[in-house]
C-alpha cells in the first residue's frame, strides 16, 4: 500500500503526559491509536477514555501508541486551558501523552479535528505502522472488535488499506459522545 | 427532637440553576437531600451525581429538595469558576440548583465544607423537615438504604435524631471520592 | 384499614431454606417482600434475585420478611424439581426461604401465581404489617423507589391503602422478565 | 508448527442448536473459540457465555467457529439432561452449536473436560486453523485481549504456538466461575 496517503500531521499547541512534542513521524513503526476528546464530554468520560487505558494496558508500547487529543470545540472558557486539563488527567489517572488541538484562528473547532474533518468526541483514530490512516470513527467501538483491528495492524507487514467513517446525527451531547454542528 | 440543633448555614458565593439564592431556611418543612461534589472528582461523576438525579426522578419536590454544593477544595484553577461549573452542568444535564461553596478567606476547604466537616468529596447530607441534620456521609450510599432513610424523613412528623458520620481514609481520589488531607 | 383484605394464603408444595413452612399468618406484624422468580428467567437471575438479596441485607429482619416464590409457568422439565431449583440456591448463594408454587391441577401456572393473577416473573410481592397485599408488580422496580416503599411500610403503624399493578405486554421473556401468555 | 499437537477431540453424548455432529476435523481451516460452561455456573451465565455470544457477532463464520461445551461437573440431577439445556439455551437466546460433554464412567468430571485438564466453567478453549490447541484458560478474558489473540490467528498462515494455561485457586463457585476440587 505504497501508494496510500499518510495520515495528516496532528496541530498541537501542546502536550502533556509528555517529554517532547510527538509527532506521526516519530511513531512511524508502530500502530498509533488515538482517542479524540473533551474533558467535559460524558461519553468521553465514561466510554473513551477508559477504553484508551484499557488499550494501553492491553498492547505493548512497542507495537502500539497510545494518544489523546484534546480536540476541544465547545465550552472553551471551561475546558480551554492547560491547567484544567492537567487536573483532569490527574484526576482521572490518564498516564498516556495528550496534545491539546491547536485552536482554530477562526472558528470553535481546533485544527487537528478539522483537518481529520471529526464528527465530535470521542473520535478513534487508528494509523497503521507505515502511517495510513485506517480507522477515524466518532462514537463507540466495542472491546472486542477494537481489539481485533488493532491486532491486525500489528500483525501488518505491509499495511492494505485506508481510512472507514461513521454514521451522521444530530448536534450536541448524548451517551454516544458529543457530534459538532456544522 | 425539638432540643436537636438545625443544620449550619451553608455560605454560597453563588447559585445555578435557581432563580435566587437558596437557604435552609426557606426549605424548612421539606426534607433536603444535598450531594457534595466536584466536577472533576471521578467518584461524584460515576456515582454521586447521577443519584442525586435519580433522587430528584423518584420523590416529589414538595416533599424533598435536591441541591448540589460544589465543593472545591483542589485544582481550584480548573474547576473553581462559575463558567467551569457552568459548562459541566450543561453537559451532564444537571437540573437542580447547584451552590458553589463559598471560597475560604484562608485556606483551600471552602467554608461550608468547613463548618460541615465534610472529609471529601462526593458527601452526601440529609436534613429533616425541621432543618437538623441527619446525614452526613462521606462516600457511596447504596440506593436502597438512601431511599428507605428519605421515605422515613418524608413520613416522620417530628425529627428524632442527629446526624452520622463517615468513618477515616487516606487523602487523595479513589473509586469512593476524593478525600481531603486535613 | 381493618377493612382492607388480607393477601390470599400461599399455596406452596415445598420450602427450602427453611426449618418448616411459612405462612403469611406466621410473618403477620413483619412488612413481607416476596420475589416470585423462575431459576431459567435471564431477567430474575440478573435483577430480581439480587435485588431481594440486597433487600434481605438492607433491613433488619424483626422488620422485614424476604420470601422466594419459585413460580414454574414453562420448562417444567427442567426447573420443575425441587432438586434442580436446590442446585441452582445453592450456585446463587440464596440463603432467603423459597416455596415452590403449588402446580395446577389443570394448567401450567401455578397456583398462588395465579392466585395474585401474576404476569410472569420476576414479580414483586409486598405485604404490609395487617398482612394486606400493598405491591404486586411485574418487572423491575429501582432499588430507590423499592427502599422507600419499604421503609414507608415498615414505618407505618396502621396499613393504609391498596395494591398496585404493573402494565401489560408480550409474553416470553425479554430483559425485563419472562412474561406469561394468557 | 506442522509438528505440533492438535487438539483432543472432543467427546460428545449430544448436539444441541446443530444439524449433525460437530467434529474439530470438520472445523479444520477455521479458528476455533469454545467456551466450556453449566448452566448453573453463575460465572458462566453474567460473563462467559454473554462474551461467546459477543464472539459470535463480532467475526464472521467463515473465519471462526464458536461452540458451547457443556460441561457438567456437578449438580448432576439439575443439569445434567438435554431438556433442562434445550430450556436454558432457548431462556438465554443462546443460538450456537452446544455440545454435552459425555459422563464419565467413573467420576463426576465428563470426558472432554477431563481430556483437557479444565480447571472449572469457564473456560476458554482456542483451536487454530490447524487444529492446534492455542488458549484453554479457566475463568474471565478481557474483550481486547480476546479480540487480538483471535484476529491474531485468523490472520495466520501457518500456526506458530502452543496453548497456554490458568492459574490455581479454591473449589467452588465464586464470581470468576465454578472451579474442580480435585
Amino acid at each position: 500500500m505504497t501508494d496510500a496517503p499518510v495520515a495528516p500531521a496532528w496541530r498541537i499547541d501542546q502536550w502533556l503526559n509528555a517529554k517532547a512534542p510527538i509527532t506521526l513521524e516519530s511513531l512511524r513503526g508502530r500502530v498509533v491509536f488515538a482517542t479524540a476528546f473533551q474533558m467535559l464530554c460524558p461519553g468521553c468520560v465514561s466510554t473513551g477514555l477508559p477504553q484508551a487505558q484499557r488499550v494501553r494496558e492491553a498492547f505493548p508500547e512497542s507495537d502500539l501508541a497510545v494518544v489523546g487529543l484534546h480536540t476541544v470545540f465547545e465550552h472553551h472558557e471551561a475546558q480551554g486551558t492547560a491547567a484544567a486539563l492537567r487536573a483532569f488527567l490527574h484526576e482521572y489517572r490518564i498516564n498516556f501523552p495528550v496534545g491539546i488541538d491547536a485552536a482554530s484562528p477562526r472558528g470553535a473547532i481546533p485544527q487537528t479535528m478539522q483537518l481529520y474533518q471529526m464528527q465530535g468526541t470521542p473520535t478513534t483514530i487508528v494509523i497503521d505502522r507505515l502511517g495510513v490512516l485506517r480507522v477515524n470513527m466518532f462514537g463507540h467501538v466495542d472491546d472486542l472488535r477494537l481489539g481485533a483491528a488493532l491486532a491486525s495492524l500489528i500483525g501488518e507487514e505491509v499495511a492494505s488499506a485506508s481510512g472507514t467513517d461513521a454514521a451522521g446525527g444530530k448536534p450536541g451531547c448524548d451517551d454516544e459522545g458529543c457530534r459538532i454542528s456544522r
